[in-house]
């Protein structure tokens, strides 16, 4: 694949140069540890520090979401590798030891691992420091590793702004967590790809699709989903997953979602509204109350071609309020 | 190509439908002549309303920039075909006949053509109306076809933000046409595909490229560039779009610019940043004086692969604020 890109070996830092000459007026960027925060960080009161992040390849996640009401610090990792404890420690040491920081953590193994050793080290210098754990991704049915790949993915995006917008109207560190689980314990995500996600830093592509096929359930490093199929059409898509949602809420008429539609990276938006538009039909014909949608790019695969569909069941009316409250992040 | 949609026949439709899903607490959306415009389009005092549109297939131009501090209507036409002038008319009616409207037109015959013709038809219904052409695409070698094939592309974006925010501000128009006039003189833009654009309405892309290569002048509907050459880094593609936009402004040390980096449809944000950061680059060796960059998806041609570099040189204060104003627009 033709990819618009100089060495591999410096693509993050060349990303993240780019993304600053666009935003140096309001964020900063520590180059050694590739951390994206806000310019104002220092004074941003007493307000809890939300700090996320994970492995490049995911653009606009995370440092897109580095903004007033949303994230304060993202920090960076190589293509579809977890930021080291080192870096995400050096995250948190940005803040003033008198604040709270809450990291919030995409449900895989290695980035887990990674931001609680950073977490216990933190701790260690006598800061306060706590985390949530978003594991939206329900592709994989029960079985014995299902927990293991309830991976974090787009749904993760939701997290940050409702827990940014909280935390800018002065949520503690507790409230947050807590907030923040309650979230995710109603948040999910499924997607499906159309092809797979080309990392530059690798000879082969981590799955192969026929031409004309859909891949039910893939990650967002390449990992495996449950069924392929020929594609067929727009609206295809759209019920397989709404249902596989459908059988986890095992929802009521009138219950209130919210709705995020996720470009995977390669697809055009054109397509997106028209998935959007197909899952509109379907709340419509289950008489959701549909409160808040977003469509869009947000959490990505390098250029991987497909969609992921993430449902929130919105549980307080001030979820759909934190949703909607304004805010300065460059993607949202 | 395998494109999420259903038929084809009602792809205008169903995107359309699927944005209105999103945004329908702040626009509305006129089924029979694909229109979106502020809902608020009656209680905007007597702003200038700003009209600009085209064909489907650069999503998120031209209803992405919708909303408050930028266009107030946008008219879709099928994929790569422009609006009718029956569409045109119908935007232009949604307003009252006494407030004064302006039509930002992208320079295509078809495009140019259709919207005169409205602009005609309205007057003569005693409505006020006067027009922009942009022409902003300086792909082509100056020969007799040079003003025919000076393309509006996706520096248009930027005609619409900076009028959207005069507008706002009360400008009249005859004041944001000699504005308009002005930041097109001073607009232009260069894109490199890497690969066609897939009408999902024909067979065949509108042009091939071996893989691997680039080609440097190519239009937003397919329409041929200027040379192929074999793809070698991101910094290559930014030295010859960065040289062409040297020869066109012949600038100085010091020179004040806007930048946008445009993706064409299927390139990935962690590509157009790394892009980005190799004309920041060149920006800092010709020591011009950047006041303002964006990055992003915003004016597209359908799955191509590429990027459009956008300069603009902004011999007016007023021009960089105005593109930094708050805005409502969906994909600003």
């Amino acid at each position: 694949m033709t990819k618009i890109i100089n060495d591999v070996q410096n693509i993050v830092c060349h990303m993240l140069q780019g993304f600053y000459f666009e935003h140096k007026d309001r964020v900063s960027y520590n180059e050694k540890y590739n951390l994206i925060f806000r310019k104002d960080l220092a004074d941003m009161d007493q307000q809890v520090v939300l700090i996320s992040g994970g492995g490049s390849g995911h653009e606009p996640a995370d440092f897109g979401y580095v903004g007033d009401g949303m994230l304060s610090v993202a920090v960076v990792g190589e293509i579809f590798v977890p930021p080291t404890p080192e870096q995400v420690l050096e995250a948190i040491r940005l803040v003033d030891r008198s604040r709270s920081v809450l990291l919030i953590i995409k449900n895989f193994t290695a980035d887990v691992g990674n931001f609680l050793t950073a977490e216990a080290l933190a701790k260690e210098e006598g800061r306060t420091v706590d985390h949530v754990i978003v594991n939206d991704d329900v592709s994989i049915e029960n079985d014995v590793t299902y927990n293991k790949r309830r991976r974090g993915v787009a749904g993760t995006v939701l997290v940050h702004k409702i827990l940014g917008a909280a935390a800018r109207e002065g949520y503690t560190l507790e409230q947050l967590k807590e907030l923040g689980e309650q979230v995710i314990g109603r948040l999910h995500t499924l997607g499906v790809a159309l092809s797979p996600a080309n990392d530059p830093t690798k000879d082969e592509p981590s799955f192969t699709l026929q031409k004309n096929e859909a891949y039910y359930g893939v990650g967002i490093h390449g990992e495996k989903g449950y069924r392929k199929e020929v594609f067929s059409s727009s609206e295809k898509l759209a019920v397989e997953l709404f249902n596989k949602l459908k059988s986890v809420y095992r929802w009521r008429r009138q219950d209130p979602f919210a709705i995020l539609v996720n470009g995977l990276g390669a697809t055009p938006l054109v397509e997106q509204y028209a998935f959007a538009n197909d899952i509109r039909r379907l709340c419509e014909l289950e008489s959701l109350d549909v409160r808040f949608v977003k469509i869009g790019t947000h959490l990505t695969s390098l250029d991987m071609e497909g969609i992921s569909l993430s449902f929130l069941k919105i549980e307080d009316p001030r979820w759909e309020a934190w949703l909607k409250a304004d805010v300065e992040a460059a993607k949202w």
